[in-house]
């Protein structure tokens, strides 16, 4: 109910881009460039769009851009190792505090997906034109609204089990692949004040990232990772007296994070 | 980011409020005047809200009445064996279509709460004016965005675990006790394509659908439980023929129902 | 660390194997005969099995028989109606005071897991020789120890999703099937004191209950749904006064269910 | 059914012990040592203790020892930024190896179950002597067998909500404190093949290692956390060929991770 536009950053490794001719002709304007269209087309004046990539200063991760952030998408595959570390816990801490947060296919082995997670986020892959059919387990979910039941990718990269996650909060959809394997292709957790969704399809080598069933699941992401409070607040510690409550009804407002708790 | 309001239905046993006079006293206009009131005033112009009970023929919760309905509450207590199975049938079904359903306090007793929960649903209890403290442990969540950590109620009818429920999807809130009790007060489930919240605060003996905060709790739910979906499909079998994909991408459309499936 | 044998009942509904030519030759001593034999096989003397089937009296399945199971596996397809409601009812009561209950394959469409499940269960499906893999997605899970991943079934009815069931509680296998379907085919819950499991591998027209792994998979079963408690107590209601817990800490002993709650 | 005797290592910052008279007093042996020797007590031969401290070399946390370890215990609170990181990553690779972790009290803020849970793991807190009581609110679950509901504990350090960690995977006991506030203070999670349980109650001030009804919840804790499968094997990406699966039904063996994955 809120009437404010949506602020989403799109980040980009934006390697492969750079350097893969392959990558390039699919991706012209980056893979960042082609999330950022299918989420700007479909939720219009709901939303405002940037990207941002690993070159910028920072990452274009500033404390600025994060305060700045309501929802970040993060692409990454060939340097994860060059993303600096104060990012990431920057990125973590947002993410605690009430940012959306979606990691898209390989970054599984994003520094910050890892961190998040608490687990090794390994699995099975191969890149050999499998279809692949990603099917909702969760009709209700806002996610996979209006999406068909499944959506067909005539051809991508297999991601296989066992993906070591823990067990997310909702699992809202389930791929398979013409090889056989299954992975739980859309994970959604609440971790903190935020939400975090991982979605598996999209990769530089296949033109997923244009499909459109696939901007509609990103778009509604967005809207679902959206923060629902106000504020940005990182979880903390508080000490609280005794009998805090005695003075009638009203909480100690000395410590405004005590109310907040 | 629905522009049409939610359409409510508050749904009161009405029993107590006709025959014992201190309830009359609490909630002149009936306890379901005070929960359709209390989201009325939060919600304003994004919902539209309307009132049915137990004496009313079919309960008041007709076919056509339930096909108008986002989100139903539900506040029973004295009668719920006198609740038709063939309504609580129906209301299960919409539910299960994607009506959203917020059930209060002794509701966990009600015929519609045990059948969507398969479980005794039964609890520990003692009414003698204890304190009761609803604790936010999902501070993300919609239906707790707004409210004070804890929400102080000062006199209220003690229920205390082991309250006998499947593990909830997501526990937003847990309440103390001034006799030591706990209990998970506000407790959601997704079934089918249809949203569920338990919320336990509120009773006829004490005036807790009148304290600002709960109001806010049963508007936010209203929100939260209201269909994401634009239509009411209750799941059901379908079969599917080998290859139904190989017609390109298109899935088949003689059986409207599997793509929606 | 108990010492005593697993008590084991097999229910199978035993209409199939009495009509069917086809299934007589797969299952010569009922499907019920397989699946017991497959349990016997590997859990030897720390187990106890028995069976018991549609036509007995009471379906085999008195007060007496489950007081004396501690685990009970439930086979049905053509004649979910003609089980008495009494009985289903029965068992019920004894899943949530601590029984262990698998379902298995069409047994989705049961009575007494529809009333567990709360939802309709229904599914997707296509008999039609497909092969399935069953992949394991939990590799910590009892269930799933000593099993390859995947499972390799050559020939399988194919069961799909959207399977209504609330989100198991811990899902340890899913399906992919060769006409490219997915099924979460191993859903384990738990439900009052008891804990429930749902396998979907297993059909009267395939030989899936002579497969090693799928005995396997049905003996872990067995010994992660038996009771961890030593009594069965369906959970109740009860009143729990003021300050019970002053006498030092001595717990009230005059309702023995309130120590047990 | 396995008949070795679980191999438990309870871990000990043991630094109070040795500077807080107080603490001493209470804890002569150390707080490890009351630990280590309520499991002993009530688990005899079915279990192996020792024990390891902060002041040992690689904190008595060698490979060798994890190696032999199945379940680790956790108590940290004046020492925690002196934990080497070397030694929390190669716990967290035992940990998503299989091996179990139960985490206790004031080890909320240690660095291996911050980085297994990926979220700040602060909460609220107060020392002065509040009553706790520790409410069962999964009774099927094995870590609660032979405990009252609820435990009481005369005099304890508070620890409230809001408790920033993941949803558990199942909440097994939720505390009140005579002060009002409530505590998620039995949490289970399963991460990679292992198992982890908090635990909450415990502290230097306080008896608490001494109580039986917690040395049970620890003990039972033990059985519960024992890995279920035979050998340690941390998940890790493999590739997966095309049509691995159609030489037959046998898994390629070239690669021993691939059957194990």
């Amino acid at each position: 109910m809120s009437t404010s536009p949506i602020r989403v950053t799109v980040w980009g490794e934006n390697v492969h881009e750079q350097r893969d001719a392959s990558v390039k002709e699919i991706y012209p304007d980056g893979m960042h460039g082609a999330i950022a269209a299918g989420i700007a087309k479909n939720l219009g004046e709901n939303v405002v769009v940037r990207t941002a990539t690993l070159q910028e200063p920072e990452h274009g991760l500033t404390e600025e851009v994060l305060a700045e952030t309501d929802v970040l998408t993060w692409w990454g595959h060939a340097a994860h190792g060059e993303v600096a570390d104060e990012v990431v816990d920057r990125v973590q801490e947002a993410v605690l505090g009430g940012m959306g947060l979606i990691v898209l296919h390989s970054g599984h082995f994003s520094k910050i997906f890892r961190k998040l997670m608490g687990t090794t986020c390994s699995l099975d892959w191969r890149s050999e034109n499998d279809r692949e059919m990603v099917w909702t387990v969760a009709p209700d979910h806002p996610i996979a609204v209006g999406v068909p039941n499944p959506i067909l990718i005539p051809a991508q990269e297999m991601y296989g089990e066992y993906f070591d996650i823990p067990q997310p909060d909702e699992l809202v959809f389930i791929s398979s692949f013409s090889g056989g394997e299954v992975f739980r292709s859309g994970c959604a957790y609440r971790r903190g004040r935020g939400r975090l969704f991982y979605f598996s399809p999209g990769d530089q080598e296949y033109p997923v990232y244009h499909h459109p069933d696939i901007q509609r699941v990103l778009s509604n992401a967005v809207g679902w990772a959206a923060p629902k409070g106000a504020e940005r607040i990182t979880p903390h510690v508080s000490r609280r007296p005794t009998g805090w409550y005695e003075s009638g009804q009203t909480l100690p407002t000395a410590d405004p994070r005590l109310a907040q708790s």
